[in-house]
């Protein structure tokens, strides 16, 4: 599906299935109330796949887009820019943190090169769909052009559509690329009009040296950008100070929500593009779930942007789409109560 | 395993698998501390097996120990008592919410009437053994005598035994019973000291006459005990103030850690049941992993007391297991990143 076609296919939950699912969550046998944040889950969910109860969204498939950011060479992140291959070819070989954690909930993972700079091998889990060999230096200029960022788009929602047609019932954003805590800084920031020093954190290890000087970079790319933070435009900002997986992670949420299959946000990558898509599209906010808090502080200040609550708080600051996985059995068995547990008539349970 | 050779056979977690797994930790191919809480649990797990990697905890088994409560007499919630034998039922034809998350976690469910006050019919998955029909009534003496208490903390230890001996790797506690949250806040109110009103809570939906009445029977009952909250002896309060399930949970707690097997607690009755068992073996606390936050206020208290964090905190106040349960694949993890992850050396990552 073509971006602009998708975007006119975004539809509003169910507002019938929600209201069935909400009256059936009073009458399970339980004490009204008592599964907590998993019934107002349980009703979202009814709402995406529009009927109550919702199926189990399984099975689960986790997208890792992997891209380099110019801005690297501006000293950002104390790893060195080969990581983003070595972690690709990683993920890959199926030991890398997201492999383990996908194993451990039932989840596949697919690794998409939307624009690393380094030479990747073919392997079976890897889509090549390469913008460039990394973004240009957002410090110095346009991270992309508008060509570009629609292009990585483009991959994000044909990954989603791909996904959505093999079976995938839920989709999980995933991501690799180093310096890309800076871009994902630089796009809470632009949307929100936050401080940067409030919203730039240290990534995979920043000193505090380095982090100074990644929020001044911060500060001075989102200062090149036109009006007001909540006038700027989703595609805009993301092209002048995104990453190519950042495009591509805004791309896949509205593929998902487009397709009416929930998708679970990891952390400041993923909440950073989350962002971008629902300014781009605002109906796609009904359809994504917020996995996990990351101790980076943009994702926080991304989620509170989007109304956000995340499921699983642990103090995970990795990405990879780890912290989202860690969800995936909650948001299931959100749904799993609607379908299984009896009610208090035919249980024939006493009420309260 | 009786009580007293059981209490004798707690040993500390095993230093050199906890320095092993933090080391392990450190390598694998991430940021160092980026897995979070997971890398504190990871490295209590391997302490717990006594190896690095530490086993991965499965199978595991949700045990629910079914009690009645004589203060059910003093209207401390709006539930009639017949709803404990009518969910117990339900739980043995596998309708509950503790079902459909032990489904979704791959978990077994137990289920231990160790005094509810009706008639049970036999079922696969009940194992009988009654103390008595019901705790005598807390407002007004003693809920058990001594023996009492110590048949219930056997039965508790008993099961725990059962299930290690049956191969499971991690288990879980599950409570039900009408009324428990008033005799949970007593316990946690008799061995912390802290007021009534700050412990006691609605449980399942008092209202604000009620949950005051409630909170004038813990505090009126806890006053029976004497000497000050920090010396008081574990089975002393539970005989008290407590349950049949609770006694039986603490000796669940006590002999989990005596076969060295991690125990995950539920809300506020594995809590407060988990607070006396600590007081009568302190070395046990090393083998408990706190799964949720209950919002009965109760819970919190006997998490601070014990020092505890919880890895889910999605406002449930079920009870049943159903917040453990929750948090099972999130135990899971921890140790699973520690066999599956590469670590520099291994996948040939540049280190930052």
């Amino acid at each position: 599906m073509d971006l602009d076609t998708l975007l006119t296919s975004i539809a509003p939950l169910d507002g019938e299935a929600m209201r069935t699912a909400d009256e059936r969550q009073a009458r399970l046998t339980k004490p009204p109330g008592s599964m907590g944040r998993l019934e107002a889950l349980g009703t979202q969910l009814a709402g995406v796949a529009g009927v109550c109860p919702p199926p189990i969204p399984a099975p689960v498939a986790v997208a890792v887009f992997a891209g380099d950011h110019g801005v690297h060479a501006q000293g950002v992140t104390p790893w060195p820019q080969e990581v983003t291959v070595q972690m690709v070819a990683n993920v890959c070989a199926g030991e890398a943190v997201v492999n383990a954690l996908a194993g451990q909930v039932g989840a596949d993972v697919c690794v998409v090169d939307v624009g690393v700079a380094g030479h990747l091998a073919p392997h079976d889990s890897l889509v090549s769909a390469s913008v460039a060999r990394g973004t240009a230096d957002l410090s110095t200029g346009p991270a992309m052009t508008t060509d570009q960022c629609r292009e990585a788009l483009q991959v994000g929602a044909d990954t989603a559509g791909r996904l959505v047609d093999r079976g995938y019932r839920l989709l999980v954003t995933g991501d690799l690329g180093l310096a890309n805590t800076t871009a994902s800084a630089a796009i809470v920031v632009a949307l929100t009009g936050r401080d940067a020093a409030e919203v730039t954190g240290r990534g995979a290890g920043a000193d505090d040296l380095m982090l100074q000087h990644k929020q001044e970079i911060v500060r001075s790319a989102v200062g090149r950008l036109a009006g007001p933070p909540e006038d700027r435009d989703g595609l805009d900002v993301l092209a002048e100070v995104g990453g190519f997986e950042h495009a591509a992670l805004a791309g896949f949420v509205l593929a998902a929500a487009a397709r009416r299959i929930p998708v679970l946000l990891d952390g400041v990558i993923a909440c950073s593009a989350a962002l971008a898509a629902v300014r781009i599209a605002p109906g796609a906010l009904a359809y994504v779930i917020a996995g996990h808090r990351s101790q980076e502080p943009g994702a926080s200040v991304a989620l509170t942007a989007m109304g956000l609550d995340p499921l699983v708080d642990l103090g995970l600051r990795l990405g990879e789409g780890s912290g989202a996985l860690l969800a995936v059995p909650i948001v299931q068995a959100a749904a799993r109560l609607l379908h299984e547990v009896a009610t208090f008539d035919s249980a024939g349970v006493s009420e309260g």
